[in-house]
């Protein structure tokens, strides 16, 4: 990973390649690639869809490597939803292929004066910019079968759907999986109509004749690669449950905790959460031909994913996350899989956060559009994105938009984005989380839910505000890290709770970047990415008024522990302090 | 004025009325009241339309007297549309009434807990508050013909359309005038939708039995209200130009000086500029048996308001203000008088902000809805609005709801108000006040077209940035002590031009309130009103960073001068410090 490329698509007669050495960016992978750039080469205050704003695209500094669970790519932006910096990551295959080509990170700048679309072609030999109108809103699986006629079936894509090319906040950049499928999406945020305002619809990349990238000391590097996949398989979470239920085996434990937001968080449980989870989509996927223990990308020893065939055996869509279940079901009344698998499906079609949009069905059954439960009615509202009618640009542009289009106000969302699926009134951790990321409302950024309610890396009571400042500072400084070096988040289950399996870690990166990290030097590249983001948001006229819940989380009490988030305004100033 | 009305809309039986004396808000009125009360009683975090907000309603100190000009009306809370402090203000008779009655503030609190909508009658006996569903969605005409079949032809009412009804973020508040028409708007930033959360239809007043308020010195008092007449009378502009052709004596005047946004503000002239003018106008509303010179409250002198009949010579809708003529006209490519005096009826019967949905036209235009030039297709847009579709509730949203929706980057707004009827480039201290004032984009928050266009008050090269700061901070320090006093802004033509008409106003005000304030008093009074809703704003997350036009008035130059607006960040900074 030598080179950057990067692609004014403004040019004055059209696309400009240009590739260069890293040249002031040695060292940086993943999410500390992408916020250093955006925090160097974009000016806080421009309009997000503007010239002025660039989307990097940057695989982790592990990836490209043997290393296992190293494929996370990083998308990078000044974000059209929170107005924040913004990384969002995603699996598949992209990471592995860039890096294998030598480029850490594809930068898109300028902008169109025309309408044209384009496509962008990268392989070892070239890099082809081509105008393809014919593009022009396919869904994201229409189009990666049109790029697999042309370029064959061992390219990955990214690539966005109409969402992204309508510029809807919500919309994401999707990335190929193994099987061809646009099923992996850096979903969060709208790096998609950041993508759209480039007027790139897909970059298809293709790695063939690019060796696998070598560490500098290979027999360490093996050695570590062992006892690190030893580490994963022997955790509970990654080793058992999420291999064999998905990310939805949260759905019975976080139900059973009453921190499950159901009807646009108005309760903490949901009587239907038996029919839609992880357990019952497992049994269900594998009693249609699908799969439930699936990896997203080459090198993924977890397997957290799945294929959801429909009532026929044919493929419907991914095994849909929990995050997904969640929005589209319990928090919006719909205890159906085949419809959230369905919405699922519409989603990653059209280009567009399934967590934003569950929760802005939510957002629009509170504001009386149709009724909590109605899993029609919600389908039916998916597609009016697709379609891109006035209704479809409400709900396309999110759970705020929409709340402010139907003058409502019980909406869920920190900085403009949405609340995902852990109740921050019942997982007080995860609400600091929410307040104080510098993404808007993510639970991947400090995914406190995991020391609240799974007992890894300690125990922190959830219910109340003592601790919670400490865990959340904690884990998104580790966080940011993690999505600096490609790995996927769910390593953090082993890592938190096994020192030699954290050990493990750093000497698998040690002796593949032949460096000499330690965990403290680990925390210091989390800090200085959050420093970079903090700071950024700063100069964009973020200030500690941002870092807030809305009213009715402290307002409000939630059923059945009923309780309010109860960590204080000064003590949420502290975190990322 | 001694009393403070609070009604607490939220009350567990119902609205609960309270009476209190001013109790820590003496000496306050118009803008002083509305933005201390927000400032004090308000967070400046909470929901726009939580209960949690206020709407504060206070007639000026001088309301209620025989002083000439004295009768506008100040409306404050926080904005649904910028999130900002805001005070909207408005003639017809409602400041004089309330402050005959004693009023210095009506405070509406709370939120109702089911869906009852409300009218609340005052009069010299008592406050009576009624749940009348039977008013939902009448528009502001029908509402105000209903109120006059049931209380008479000599109140005033204050009230909400449709638009305010569904909380749109650019619903106003509309006031009657002299003829029970509701043609006076406090307009701007979403007063209406913070009444609508309130459930409050319209409030209507009766001031009958009282008596005018009477000055501490009488004789002094007459004989300083004769020499204001006076040095109104003689000014040019309030004693010519307005009575003559109202505010749309200016599109001439700013188009000549290529200040006229025209197209979305892609450039400076109007070719149709001559047929919308204020003297084509004043001559169409005459020859149809309108009238061209009308006043707006009890005790105008400077009548620059009008009639505006249709073509069969029937009342069609009051002389559309300058600023309505440019946003629905020449900003949207539109020539036709009779087309945007339709828009103003629908926009005051809706309760929706001219500016703000002309300019949101204009924003659809430039999307791609329709195409400039389109009156039909533009006043089927308003008509959306009052229908409450999907694509009105964008269009009612406003300017930068509207260009998010549509994914479009040319959004002429400040804090998210659209921007009014002189481009930046070409009136760069214009510039100044819209991305400084308190309260987003605001011609009237400091007017320095005065002196960058009509000399009145020094000159100002208009297309230099020279001397701009200085020019916009005075007039917004003086605006806001006009803004306390009940006066209208018109006044301040002849006292930035006439010492003795200057002095006359402070005799004026020390006669009748028996105070010895001096003109350095004044300035005092401004600076504390700005103090409170600076420090408000910066409480509600509001940095230096907010205060920039948009990047297209500083990366696309406006013909005919091809200027940019040139005004540096740095001296942006030091306008309000």
């Amino acid at each position: 990973m030598t080179q950057i490329l990067r692609i004014n698509m403004g040019g004055p007669e059209g696309p400009e390649v240009t590739q260069s050495t890293l040249d002031g960016y040695e060292g940086l992978g993943g999410r500390a690639m992408t916020s250093t750039v955006i925090s160097k080469e974009v000016s806080p205050v421009c309009h997000p869809l503007s010239a002025d704003n660039k989307l990097v695209i940057a695989p982790g500094l592990m990836s490209g490597s043997a290393a296992v669970m190293s494929g996370r790519l990083s998308i990078g932006c000044k974000s059209p939803l929170t107005g924040t910096i913004k990384e969002a990551n995603a699996g598949g295959q992209a990471a592995l292929m860039l890096a294998k080509l030598g480029y850490a990170a594809i930068i898109l700048e300028g902008k169109p004066e025309n309408d044209n679309l384009y496509k962008i072609i990268i392989n070892k030999d070239k890099v082809v910019i081509e105008a393809d109108n014919r593009l022009k809103r396919l869904g994201n699986y229409d189009l990666i079968a049109k790029m697999n006629e042309t370029y064959g079936d061992k390219v990955c894509c990214i690539s966005i759907g109409p969402a992204g090319e309508m510029k809807m906040s919500a919309a994401s950049v999707a990335v190929t999986d193994k099987e061809q499928r646009p099923t992996r999406h850096a979903a969060r945020g709208g790096v998609g109509a950041v993508m759209g305002a480039k007027g790139v619809k897909v970059i298809v990349i293709d790695d063939k004749g690019c060796p696998m990238r070598q560490a500098k000391d290979p027999e360490k590097f093996k050695a570590a690669n062992k006892e690190f996949v030893a580490g994963i398989k022997k955790h509970a979470v990654s080793g058992e449950g999420l291999p064999a239920f998905g990310t939805n085996v949260l759905t019975n434990v976080v139900n059973e905790a009453g921190a499950y937001p159901t009807h646009n968080f108005k309760i903490g449980k949901f009587a239907g959460a038996a029919k839609i989870s992880g357990e019952t989509q497992a049994e269900l996927e594998i009693s249609r031909g699908g799969n439930a223990t699936h990896g997203c990308h080459t090198g993924c020893v977890i397997q957290c994913s799945g294929i959801y065939n429909d009532k026929d055996g044919n493929y419907l869509t991914k095994q849909p996350e929990y995050e997904t279940v969640w929005a589209h079901g319990g928090n919006c009344g719909i205890d159906d899989l085949d419809a959230i698998a369905q919405m699922d499906r519409l989603d990653d079609d059209f280009g567009i956060d399934t967590i934003e949009m569950g929760v802005t069905i939510g957002v629009a059954m509170e504001a009386g559009l149709l009724e909590f439960g109605d899993a029609k009615g919600a389908i039916d509202l998916v597609k009016e994105v697709g379609k891109g009618t006035p209704l479809g640009r409400i709900l396309g542009n999110g759970a705020a938009f929409t709340g402010k289009a139907y003058g409502i106000e019980r909406v869920p969302v920190v900085k403009g984005q949405a609340l995902p699926a852990y109740d921050p009134r019942t997982v007080q951790g995860i609400g600091v989380t929410y307040a104080t990321s510098t993404m808007g409302a993510d639970h991947t950024s400090g995914y406190a839910v995991a020391t609240n309610l799974l007992s890894v890396g300690g125990k922190v009571d959830p219910l109340k505000p003592d601790g919670q400042v400490e865990l959340s500072r904690n884990l998104q400084i580790s966080t940011a890290a993690i999505d600096a070096t490609g790995m996927c988040l769910f390593i953090a289950f082993p890592i938190l709770d096994q020192p030699e399996t954290f050990q493990a870690l750093l000497d698998l990166m040690n002796s593949f970047l032949g460096t000499n990290m330690t965990s403290d030097d680990v925390m210091a590249l989390g800090k200085s990415i959050l420093k970079n983001e903090k700071e950024f948001n700063f100069r964009a006229g973020f200030t500690a008024s941002h870092d807030r819940l809305p009213g009715f989380f402290i307002n409000e009490s939630l059923s059945p522990h009923n309780t309010t988030f109860s960590v204080s305004d000064k003590e949420l100033d502290e975190v990322l302090n």
